[in-house]
């Protein structure tokens, strides 16, 4: 290990792939809603597509380019995109594409999630740090029964990861410095940009986060403190460490 | 009652004397501190004292007389005036007077706290809305056991209850309508400044809030759509209204 785990105060924790199954949420929800409207979709092909706008809708409002816009109108933009493009604009009106948004907030948590994350908190302060918005996680968590100890979202800096401010924001909320965080992602990109904001890190493998024909992020596409392939083991690892900071 | 609580969504709690007993836990915290040190302080008249500078100090953040400063930044500039006026500011250094502070982030819930608002939970989303810190709610609440599903504070908003950004900025991030937050309060100027702000209200007795020699404020120094005993009574009175709007 290049760092010392017992410096960690803070375990935070992506959400949409590391700790919930976006893919599997939405694409069910997808077909529901779609299905009730006499309209056949196949309900993984669109979720990745709707998945595939995400980074590129949000490196906008990083890099200027429009202001803070939340991920909720992000994703309706996305939304609206596809609809057009799949050539079914016209069976979703207004309170159907609501919902569709919505299906970004009722997700199912991966099977080691909740019990990982109540072994953590033991710990550590185990926080949610997502780029979903403050209302989105809030929902999602308690829906999910995640056992989190607070909610931090990119909301509360108006940037995105992996931009620096979404992860400062954060660490500076829990007054903490940032290499006593520990950033918990099953993406490369999550992990970069939590180590160039000089935070600790753990990739966390979820090889069928994309579904079983696209590959998942491999803990070989970037470099990380650990390298994990659930919250059981990191719990497993982080426990046999002696002298962990207390939270307080 | 003057509105129809089927409408809330979320129950916002304030911390300090509503959900959790400050005085009892600020004074047994000085008195032990003091003590170490050999110095004998009456633990709860000190933490009167100190309380008492709480709403003039804030007021001086929200009037603009200063800029936004942290709660324990508050904490600790009243401490330095209440040691030097106790002609004991020599037996206190740096590392004492950081461990005083800090008595505020550690404090005992009342005893209906955490039950009630784990069934309120059942049916809201349930939010600590706090002057305190977000990282002193996240220890505080962390410390005590209570389940809430989000922690919101004033430094969100960077102004103090009552001012209505500290209420509204929470609105916001929950992403409801101000008519659809209960917000829980002990006391009448919380109540006063979430009414003002377009809020729901409930107010919380806590008769003993302030020590058995000084009177804690009351349901009628105020006016809100309800008054409660206790989270238990108030999570009985809203169990008995038919129709409430889901979290979702």
């Amino acid at each position: 290990m290049g760092f010392d785990p017992g410096s960690v105060r803070v375990v935070a924790c992506d959400i949409f792939g590391t700790t919930v199954d976006w893919r599997t949420g939405v694409a069910e929800q997808v077909a529901e809603i779609a299905a009730g409207r006499g309209v056949e979709l196949d309900g993984g092909a669109f979720a990745d597509a709707w998945r595939d706008r995400y980074l590129p809708s949000m490196r906008r409002v990083n890099d200027g380019e429009r202001d803070w816009a939340y991920l909720d109108t992000l994703h309706r933009e996305s939304l609206d995109e596809l609809l057009e493009l799949h050539g079914v604009a016209g069976a979703f009106g207004e309170d159907a594409r609501r919902r569709l948004v919505r299906s970004w907030h009722r997700l199912p948590a991966w099977d080691d999630s909740v019990d990982g994350l109540a072994r953590l908190r033991e710990r550590y302060v185990v926080a949610a740090l997502s780029n979903g918005g403050f209302a989105l996680l809030t929902n999602l968590v308690k829906e999910a029964g995640l056992p989190f100890d607070c909610i931090l979202s990119a909301e509360l800096a108006r940037a995105y990861k992996p931009d620096p401010r979404a992860y400062l924001t954060a660490v500076g909320l829990l007054d903490v410095e940032p290499s006593e965080v520990l950033m918990v992602a099953a993406h490369a990109w999550d992990i970069d940009g939590a180590r160039e904001a000089g935070l600790r890190t753990a990739f966390l493998e979820r090889p069928l986060e994309k579904g079983p024909a696209r590959g998942a992020d491999r803990a070989e596409d970037t470099r990380s403190d650990l390298a994990v392939r659930g919250f059981g083991e990191l719990a497993d690892l982080l426990a046999a460490v002696p002298g962990t900071v207390p939270p307080e």
